[in-house]
């Protein structure tokens, strides 16, 4: 058996409401959900980003919860890559530019395909990569 | 602007050895590269899953180094979520009980759809739930 897809990814952030600020009026997503203090959930394309805090996550469900949801939570800076076409990351360099994002990197991979790397404000290293990068 | 998708999404293990085990043998994906001590890196449809050991990825690249991959990485239990159908999830819980993988909750959104959550060898909440828990 295979999965056909991965539906939800999730980053940790110190910050809910720098973060919510940053997905949205940066990165352009559109909110799908939204708990003051846990979490703030994106949609993108046909998956969803999930935004934790995870001081709040790592608490278990009560034991009388009907929506037993496993605890669960991260320190640290995460990974997270949004596809891009080439054109698109050069229009992603301007948008960033225009807004005082900095971008950590920006290379051509051997294989071909290019990657830029900016961070989010909870220090999360987001990623813009063609998806050739990957041979596909 | 607005990404058309997640390209890559991340998860930070103790075990890479494991990791690798348990995602190629259980969860059936098939790898795309591995780097021995660093990661392990899956195709999961039109994404990818990456599989970092942090204590790695948290070293920042050398100042000559070509490929400037900035540093990332993460400690505790992170999150991801397979797409599956209703028939899919059913198979899966046969899957994962014939690979004694305990299934830690396994519910019914308000909204309709269903997820089933298990770990993975590191301990991050890896759960199975149909799109139509978000509406799509």
């Amino acid at each position: 058996m295979t999965p056909s897809a991965i539906l939800e990814s999730a980053l940790y952030v110190t910050d809910l409401a720098a973060a919510e600020a940053f997905y949205r009026d940066i990165i352009g997503l559109q909110a799908l959900g939204k708990v003051e203090g846990r979490h703030v959930f994106f949609r993108c394309g046909d998956g969803v980003l999930l935004l934790f805090n995870a001081e709040a996550t790592k608490i278990p469900p009560a034991p009388d919860a009907r929506l037993k949801v496993p605890p669960h939570g991260t320190a640290g800076e995460g990974h997270l890559c949004f596809a891009a076409t080439a054109e698109e990351i050069a229009a992603w360099r301007k948008h960033l530019a225009a807004n005082n994002i900095a971008i950590e990197s920006d290379f051509e991979w051997p294989q071909g395909g290019h990657s830029i790397y900016i961070r989010d404000p909870s220090g999360n290293s987001i990623e813009f990569a063609e998806p050739r990068i990957w041979g596909f």
